[in-house]
C-alpha cells in the first residue's frame, strides 16, 4: 500500500464498496483470476474483487487510485498474450458479475451488454430474436464481451462481418480516476470530434475499463456451404482468393498445411478428404444465398481447376458435411496441443501470405532443421498461425528458450513484409517487448503519450502493452 | 510571424520546399483556397502552399512549427461546418496535388490514394477494376478523400456499406513537428496496441495532416431496385425499417416530408409520384439479388400495408424508374437552396427519429410559428437534415440570428435524446461551442489532452472542433 491506508482498511472499503462475498483474498482465487490461458506468467495478485454494476467499478478504481494500487480488468481470462494475467500484486478486477443483456432494440437491432457478458450468450440471445451476433472463435463459450473489445477480437468470419470494433456502438467506460464516461450512445452517424470508442477498443484495458456496450445485430446468414480445395502450388492460393471473392460473397477462407492436416486425421482418426495429399488446403465457406450462388462457386471452382490451381475440391451436400469439412480445420490447435507448440499469431496483407510463409519456413528450416512447423489461420485476412512442435528429444525449457530466441528473426522478417507481431491475440506481456517490429518509434512515443495523459500514474493494467 | 524569419523569407523557403508557382498570394487564390462550403466565414489566410508528396508537407509543417504559423489543411473544401477555412491568418496546405491512385492490389483489394484524390476518382477507378468503392454522397464530384476521412464521411448509403472509417486500411499522416506516421499498412488484423488510424479519422485536421490512405474496396452490388412508400404515420416508419430489414438487406432507407416533396415537385417541375399526399415518404434502395429479393419486397410492402403502415407505393421496375424515383429525394437540397434554409445535420438513434422529429417540430412550431420546417435524412442511421426556410418577409440577417438563438433548445431536445449535433458534416468552427450537448465534460477534457500531447502549440487547424 503505498497510500494512507493499511491493507485491511483497504480490504473493508472494497468489501463496503461491492459487499463482503465479492472481495476474494483466498490463495486459490488469487491463483484463478489473476492468471489467463496463456498460462506463461506466475499469477501474483493482491486481492480479487468482483463489482456488480459500472458504479461500483467506478469507486473501486477511485479507491485504488487514491491508495496507488495497480488495477488489473478481468474477463473470461481466455487472453493469449498474458493481457490479463496479474503479476505483480495488483488488484484483478473482475467484470464476470456484470453480464445482463438488456435494452433489445429491433429497430435499431442494438443491444446493451455487460462487460461480463460470455461472447456464446450474446449469440445466443441473438438468435432468439431472430438476428445474429457474427464475431465467432475458439473460445466464445467462455471469453466475455469487455475482453472482446479490450482486444478487438477477431475471429473466423473477419473476411464477412469485420472484427468486435466493427459491432460496438456504444461504450461505457471507468477512467483511472474513476470516472464513467458513456460513449456514442449507439448511434450509427456522430461526427462530433475524436472517437474515443475506437481509442479504447483494443486497447487492453491500459486506458479505461470497459464495463458495458451497446453491440449491433445483424441478419442472420442463410445456410453456409463450405468446399474443401487442394492446392500444391502458395501463390495460387492469392489466385482461389482473388477469383472466388470477385464470384461470392465469402464468409471463411481458411488455411491449413498438409502436415497440420496429419495432425487432426491422427488426433480424430479421420479419414483424409481426397486420395492423395496436397501441400496445402483451403476451406472457403459462403452463404447459401439461392441455387445461383452455388452455381457461381462450381464454376469458380471449375475455373480454379481449369487454371491448374487446385490438384481437387469438396463441397458440403448438407450442414452436417459442412461441419464435418470444418472439422479439418478446427481440429488442428487441439490435435498439436500436447507437443507443445510454440505458438504465433501474426498478419500481413492477404497477398503477402504465400511470400512470408515461404520466408519464415526458409529461415526455420536453415536454423532450426530439427523443427516442425505448423501452418494455418484466417489467410482471407492474410492472418497465420505459426505453430513449431517441440521435438520430442528436445527438453521444453530449452524448446522454449530456443523459440523465444528466434522470435526477433520472425519479427524481423514480418517487419519486412510491414505484418503485424499480433493479428489478433493482443500484444499484453508476450509480445510488448516486440512492438517494435509492428509500430514505429513515432507511434510508440505517440501511444505512451496517450496512455501518460488518460493514466499518469500507470496504474491501469500497468507494463501491458506498453 | 512569431519566429525569427521574416515574412518574405519564410515565403521563400516555402517556394524552395514546393517550387515557386505552388506558394500562392494573390487575394483571389487567399480568398478561394481559404473558404469552404458553408460561405459562413470570412477568409483570411496569411499564404496558400500546394505541395506534391507527403514529404514537402512533412517540410512545410516543420517550418510552420519553427515559426509558430498556423496550418489549415486544405481538401474540396465541401464542408459545411466550416471546417477547412482559414480566418485567421493561417497557412493553408491544400493537398489537392496529392492526388495519385496507386499500389492497386486485386487480392487485397487495396489501393492506396492520395488525400487529393475526389470521391469520384476513386469510384471510377474502382468500377474500372470491377471492383466498387461504396461510400457515396451528394459533393463526390468535389470531395477529396482527404477530407472524407478527416471528416469520416457518410452519405447514403451507409446502411450498407458503413461510413469511410470502414474503408480505410492504412493511413499516412504528417504529425504537429513535420514528422511522418504510416499506420496498419493495409492489414485487415493488427491488435498491436492503440489504432491511432482511427484516432486521426474524424478528427478534422486538428491532429494531423493525412496525405494518403490506403482504401479498401468491394464486390460491385448488383442492379438496385427502389420502393417510394407513402406513410401517414411517422410511428410507422420504424415498423417498416424494422420489418423491411428483417427480409431484405437495404442499401439505403431515406425518409423526406410532403413538404419536401412539394418543394421538389414545384422545382423540377415533376408530377406527384402518388395520387394523394402522404405526410411522409420513405425510399428504400436494394440490390436486386435475385427474383426472390424482388418477392421478399414485395411481400414485405405487402405486410407493410395490410398492417396499416403505409397509404401507397411505387417499385422500380428499371434503373431508369429508380433513378426518377430518387429524384424526389436527392432534388430537395437544391429545391430550397434559394430560400436560403438553416441547415443542421443531427442523428439520434434509428427507432427514436419519429419522436425526435415530433419534439423538435412542436418546438418549432410554438416559438417559431412564422417557420417552414422541411424533414429529411438518411433515417436507416437515425440522421436527419433539419432545414427551417426563411420566410419571404424576414430579413436574411434576422432569420439567421433568429436561427443562432433556437440552435441551443434544439440542441437541448436533441441531447435529451443522445443524440448527435453533427452526424456526418463534422464540427468545424459551426457547431465547436455547441460541442458539450453530444458530448460530456470528461469527454472534452480528455479530446482536449490528446489534442495537447499530439499538438501543444496549437498549430494544426486551431480553433476548429476544440
Amino acid at each position: 500500500m503505498k497510500g494512507d491506508l493499511s491493507m485491511s482498511d483497504f480490504t473493508e472499503q472494497l468489501k463496503v464498496i461491492v459487499g463482503e462475498q465479492y472481495v476474494l483474498t483466498e490463495q486459490e482465487d488469487l491463483l484463478t483470476y489473476g492468471q489467463d490461458w496463456s498460462k506463461l506468467y506466475q499469477a501474483d495478485p493482491l486481492i480479487v474483487v468482483r463489482p456488480a454494476s459500472t458504479e461500483e467499478v467506478a469507486a473501486v478504481v477511485k479507491l485504488c487510485a487514491q491508495n496507488s494500487i495497480a488495477v488489473v480488468p478481468s474477463g473470461g481470462r481466455t487472453g493469449l498474450s498474458g493481457g490479463a494475467v496479474a503479476t505483480n500484486k495488483e488488484l484483478v478486477l473482475s467484470l464476470e458479475r456484470i453480464n445482463q443483456i438488456s435494452h433489445f432494440n429491433a429497430v435499431d437491432r442494438t443491444v446493451t451488454c455487460g462487460a461480463g457478458v460470455i461472447t456464446e450468450q450474446l449469440q445466443n440471445f441473438a438468435t432468439e430474436q431472430n438476428l445474429y451476433y457474427p464475431v465467432d472463435f475458439a473460445s466464445s463459450g467462455s471469453s466475455q464481451i469487455g475482453g472482446n473489445i479490450a482486444t478487438n477480437a477477431g475471429g473466423i468470419k473477419v473476411l464477412r462481418y469485420g472484427l468486435t470494433r466493427d459491432w460496438v456502438t456504444g461504450l461505457t467506460v471507468v477512467t483511472a480516476t474513476g470516472e464513467i464516461m458513456r460513449l456514442n450512445h449507439g448511434l450509427i452517424k456522430n461526427a462530433t470530434g475524436y472517437d474515443l470508442r475506437h481509442l479504447f477498443i483494443g486497447s487492453e484495458g491500459t486506458l479505461g475499463i470497459i464495463t458495458e456496450a451497446i453491440m449491433r445485430l445483424t441478419t442472420p446468414p442463410k445456410e453456409p456451404s463450405v468446399m474443401l480445395l487442394a492446392v500444391s502450388e502458395l501463390a495460387n492460393v492469392s489466385n482461389i482468393l482473388e477469383y472466388f471473392q470477385s464470384k461470392i460473397d465469402l464468409m471463411a477462407f481458411e488455411f491449413f498445411s498438409q502436415a497440420a492436416l496429419d495432425k487432426v486425421l491422427e488426433h480424430r482418426q479421420l479419414k483424409a478428404p481426397f486420395e492423395a495429399a496436397s501441400e496445402y488446403y483451403v476451406l472457403i465457406e459462403f452463404e447459401t444465398v439461392s441455387e445461383a450462388t452455388t452455381d457461381e462457386a462450381l464454376m469458380a471452382f471449375e475455373y480454379a481447376a481449369e487454371n491448374g490451381w487446385l490438384d481437387d475440391g469438396l463441397i458440403s451436400q448438407s450442414n452436417q458435411q459442412a461441419e464435418e469439412l470444418w472439422q479439418y480445420r478446427e481440429g488442428i490447435s487441439e490435435s498439436i496441443s500436447h507437443y507443445p507448440p510454440y505458438k504465433n499469431d501474426i498478419a500481413v496483407t492477404p497477398s503477402k501470405v504465400g511470400e512470408f510463409l515461404t520466408a519464415v519456413d526458409d529461415f526455420v528450416k536453415s536454423h532450426y532443421p530439427e523443427f516442425e512447423t505448423i501452418w494455418f489461420g484466417h489467410i482471407g485476412d492474410g492472418n497465420l498461425h505459426l505453430n513449431i512442435l517441440k521435438p520430442a528429444a528436445m527438453a521444453l525449457e530449452q524448446f522454449k528458450q530456443t523459440c523465444a530466441e528466434a522470435n526477433p528473426d520472425i519479427f524481423k522478417i514480418l517487419a519486412s513484409f510491414n505484418g503485424s507481431i499480433s493479428a489478433e491475440h493482443g500484444v499484453g506481456l508476450l509480445k510488448r517487448d516486440y512492438l517494435n517490429f509492428s509500430r514505429s518509434e513515432s507511434e510508440i512515443r505517440l501511444m505512451r503519450s496517450i496512455k501518460q495523459s488518460l493514466d499518469p500514474k500507470n496504474l491501469l493494467n500497468p507494463g501491458k502493452l506498453i
